[in-house]
């Protein structure tokens, strides 16, 4: 667990994903993030397609690693006009684009958090998987974002490295909800 | 409390509108719905002036009617891109050119429900302020906005109209949350 920018999250040894309410559980927990999968903000049509060519979904065998990355963008970044939103995440920073080179090997799922309540601790949940030999690429790819003008808006983000427990994930179970 | 489409609420005779959790009441409540102040999601930086330089905030003495408009909009609306939302909710239905000419005798507050959690009836809920004389033209914009291709995607939609109660407004707070 790395903190780039803004408060750390306290230490904690595993990580599971889970839809809903989790379960009350015997073990003390570190920390809780809750995130809401919904509608996209920026991707248009042309996009889309792009993406929808190229990704693969979440659970495939080989990607055993996977980045959970908590981030919040500052007061400034939402008080801009949707134009300029987009015009800094795409035009500016190529924050699509960038992604799309590395579709398929990243599979890629964001959870919204800003609008759950008003005391949420970040904007975005995002979730990565890819396989052990993508991981240079990954981090690759992570350097060229935080290198962009969109990260000039972000002022906390930890980036949490897993690697898939193979006892355990027969148990956990990452549930796809709300796909449409 | 008219209901346009979709199933109606049941029937109330007062409303409150609260920030944060409402307190718990003695007194029977019909129903509680929930929303939140968010960034906007369509207007770009010329009309944010527009709207800026015409709009007046809510509590005028003057506006003693007032409407709340919950709406939800059908999947197939949430699965457009964002460039798509766009055009049908502007360039198509001209939503806000349609709204500033009603500026500023109605002010408006808009709250958003669809990312609070999987299970909300709602994706909007609409609050307007206007004074009595004004109700002719408030009607009208309404029967504009729903006659418009973005209401072709509108699969719930209640009108609830209420007036102030002078005796109970000193006792009601209509606090602002998230103002930047």
């Amino acid at each position: 667990m790395t903190c780039l920018v803004g408060e750390p999250l306290p230490p904690a040894g595993r990580l599971a994903m889970v839809t809903g309410t989790p379960d009350s559980s015997p073990d003390p927990v570190a920390w809780v993030l809750r995130g809401i999968r919904s509608n996209e903000r920026y991707v248009n049509r042309q996009e889309r397609g792009q993406l929808t060519g190229a990704q693969q979904g979440l659970g495939r065998p080989a990607s055993t690693c996977a980045a959970l990355i908590p981030i919040r963008k500052t007061a400034a970044w939402w008080m801009l006009t949707q134009d300029e939103r987009r015009a800094i995440f795409e035009e500016q920073s190529h924050h699509i684009q960038v992604g799309l080179k590395h579709l398929p090997p990243v599979a890629r799922q964001l959870h919204h958090c800003r609008d759950l309540s008003e005391q949420e601790p970040f904007d975005f949940l995002t979730w990565f998987e890819y396989a052990p030999e993508y991981e240079s690429a990954f981090d690759e790819m992570l350097a060229e974002m935080r290198a962009s003008e969109e990260w000039a808006y972000v002022d906390r983000e930890i980036d949490i490295r897993v690697v898939r427990d193979s006892y355990v994930d027969r148990e956990i179970d990452i549930r796809v909800v709300r796909d449409s």
